[in-house]
């Protein structure tokens, strides 16, 4: 095997190179690809990790070895080690050795719902290789093992047989008539968003409800008003689509808006999370609200603002009441809102919403059939009957008490294993907790710590363009699912800090 | 019922106007909503259209009943109607009155596979709302009376009960890695391209595979050849995302290469369909693939340009045998391939793919994670098996000669009805004819009264920018079920020219 395969050259048979060691991963490298080795190396470690050959807590062949067996430079494989150590797959503990993350929780049980906490789980049968594995702390992802899947399965399986030949063509870009109706009866009973099924646009995720708002309204050059700290992933976004991002700092009450008008009177956007801003999870006050209002429908019709509100997480709150949107104050039609069915549903549906300006809504219409985006019939229609028959509601009602709890045992055990070290805010709602942490300490680089050993954790400093913010690490509880599993995650974060 | 509700002012109930005419439609008109009133009344006709209240060939009120009914001008109810007519649900016949459209093709049969053609349909009697109507001559659409759904719904089903809490998460950015493996096979064999499933990359479909390619590779104000005429949808999209079209004009042997280095020899992009010239259904010449080749892999690296090849139908072929991709050929690294299972399986899936240069698989790693517009697992899994149990290249062979039956039977309809008033260009393959007209008649305004009848017919205009064709029209046969079919819509493709 220390002999490599003889490359023919200008052979369009690739000369494969299996590999001894690992020969149960399978591990084979094709010299005749133009694809770089190491992504190759890569791939097929990830692929072994999510068929269960290599399980948790696994060491993987060391870097000389493996480069000496497969005959590659030990550059080759260490950029791909140190790739899958970034992506939070491998665990590099140096003289002892590099290990399959023990932090991963392979969540792919058939009928157990409940996700096994790290280092304990059993290792597939069922070949299903790359599936999504669920890190400790992930951020956006609501309690995978609580959703109803036998009742979602149910009734996608009946809308799958009563489907009918037009459900094959290319579905309204618009989004499925019915489940518009839904949401816009949701909104007018939860958020206080009183609106048409036409304002009512589906769209596949949060980021395109965005990019139809985008294509639809906005101009090249258009300013946007942007929460600092902000959310990440819009931020990107917008920041690639052409508008001028314009940082607006965030304090107890939300955005500034006072601030936001002597920075960028004229913004043509101001994209807000008021319920629960991301990150801070702060709540925008009464007195923002109306000063935002206000500014957004000031002067002549071609003066005004639009204001985005993204309300992706409101639905949970676990003090007092959630409160209504921003959208229910609008009185002159500057709100856009935008919510999402990751959060209360689960992400894998890639299905969100966005409601139009009542005086938009034919603009909308055409900009959404001229983006061709639309999502698959199935699971619009589906989503739909699991609203119609009420299981949407009974989920997020459940999912608040499930919430309050691991929300509960997650500070409760980050106390017990950081003290005084770590300050943990317990805002009224959201599916994350804000640790704050001592001053002089780099959140940026203890969550890049926290990632090599395969934990999922993000700095503030990285949600901040300007603002300057005390050191604080952003922790998801949703998929924290005992005391157990608690105090060994806060354990291993306690170790990025060392 | 003359007499319209009393509106309450600032009342939060909306008053709702019933009408009497149309109650059995349940159409109401909310005053208290600011979305035009035009815009409702066209969307409950769409309803109560895919409902069945309303059946093709039914009378519906006469603009000016209706308005008086309502109480609105007659100009709001003109406005629903010419919406509704452009769009091809109402068919206006001036002093006969409005009808429902008699050319819908109403596709909701439980079981029976078969299309009904146009004025025979039975109403439906499940409610299933605003579901899509697929209309004589539509292009882009595969025969889908002849999808084998009993096999897929199996196989959907089987996905959806195994298909474990992790397919709950977010599905991986790049797609399924079966899938992603299974194309990578399939395209080796059939398309004679070779490449690592590393190279693949599943997207929503087929403009969202460019997105993904302009994402990855495009600055602000790159030029990029394209095809005049050429595809209009792509057209659309690429002069909105910041490219700079360079029209390239095509004749028998395809787009004319050296045209196009006359143009634009520092164009970063060509966008180009090999196999079947969308629209025009002609093949590109070795010679010309041979020199496309040469002008992308010319000069220094950062002078290398991308070619970017959409097969989008090259599966369909009837006289001789599919040619192999451009990508085939490409010694150099330059060619970016897109394909689609819109055309072989059914649009509603929202799936295409493309595949990455070989040297660039690291960047669109990271483009596609950046623009985190995965698809959802249960289709990408379930179309996995479905090539892995040989239904994708059963139900290829079976369309192979289904569409040349179904092409045969329209062209012969069309030369029956229209003579020597028409010719029709027998391509070697694609989906759709092209109907030559005789000089001076005006293909987009033909064009535009047959969509008014119900037609959804296309004017090879309209696919033109520079170029200067002669007359034609874009007929799809895909859906054209008998001859009986094909005479009935040839005699309604006739009236427009009247």
């Amino acid at each position: 095997m220390k002999t490599p395969a003889k490359r023919v050259p200008g052979s369009s048979r690739a000369s494969k190179v299996p590999l001894a060691a690992t020969s149960a991963l399978s591990l084979t490298v094709d010299r005749d690809l133009q694809l770089p080795i190491y992504l190759q190396i890569c791939q097929r470690f990830k692929t072994a990790i999510a068929q269960g050959h290599l399980r948790p807590g696994d060491r993987v062949p060391a870097v000389r070895g493996l480069a000496s067996e497969l005959n590659l430079a030990r550059g080759t494989v260490e950029a791909a080690y140190r790739l899958l150590a970034d992506e939070g797959y491998l665990l590099v503990r140096g003289a002892a050795g590099t290990v399959v993350s023990p932090g991963l929780i392979n969540v792919s049980g058939q009928k157990a719902l409940k996700i096994t906490p790290p280092a304990q789980q059993i290792p597939q049968t069922e070949q299903r290789a790359a599936q999504p594995v669920i890190l400790p702390f992930q951020m956006g992802l609501p309690a995978l093992d609580a959703f109803p899947r036998k009742v979602w399965n149910r009734i996608v399986a009946r809308r799958l047989r009563s489907g009918g030949v037009a459900s094959l063509s290319y579905p309204d870009a618009a989004g499925y008539w019915p489940l518009r109706e839904r949401v816009a009866t949701y909104l007018g009973l939860s958020r206080g968003v009183v609106c048409a099924p036409e304002q009512v646009f589906i769209t596949a995720g949060y980021r395109a409800a965005l990019e139809l708002v985008l294509h639809t309204l906005s101009r090249r050059g258009d300013k946007i008003w942007f929460e600092d700290p902000g959310y990440m992933n819009a931020r990107k976004f917008l920041s690639e689509s052409g508008v001028r991002l314009v940082p607006v700092p965030v304090d107890q009450d939300g955005i500034m808006v006072g601030q936001g008008r002597k920075l960028a009177p004229d913004a043509r956007f101001a994209l807000v999370t008021p319920s629960h801003q991301s990150p801070l999870g702060v709540t925008l006050s009464l007195e923002r609200r109306m000063a935002l209002l206000a500014w957004a429908g000031a002067g002549k019709p071609e003066e005004r603002s639009w204001i985005i509100e993204d309300d992706y997480d409101s639905e949970y709150r676990y003090q007092g009441r959630p409160l209504p949107a921003l959208k229910s104050l609008d009185r002159d039609d500057r709100v856009i809102y935008t919510g999402t069915f990751s959060k209360v549903m689960f992400p894998g549906l890639r299905l969100a919403y966005m409601v139009a300006p009542a005086g938009e809504v034919a603009r909308f219409q055409r900009g959404s059939a001229g983006m061709r985006a639309s999502s698959p019939y199935l699971f619009q229609a589906s989503v739909a009957d699991f609203m119609a028959e009420g299981h949407f509601s009974r989920h997020l009602k459940k999912m608040r008490s499930l919430y309050a709890h691991r929300r509960a045992i997650t500070a409760q055990a980050l106390l017990q294993v950081f003290g005084d070290s770590m300050k943990i805010d317990l805002q009224a709602g959201g599916m994350h907790l804000l640790a704050t942490l001592q001053d002089g300490e780099e959140d940026t680089a203890i969550a890049a710590r926290a990632r090599q050993h395969g934990l999922s954790v993000h700095g503030l400093s990285d949600f901040c363009i300007a603002a300057q913010r005390p050191p604080g690490l952003l922790l998801s509880f949703t998929n924290i699912v005992d005391t157990d599993h608690a105090l060994r995650v806060a354990q291993q974060l306690k170790r990025a800090f060392d």
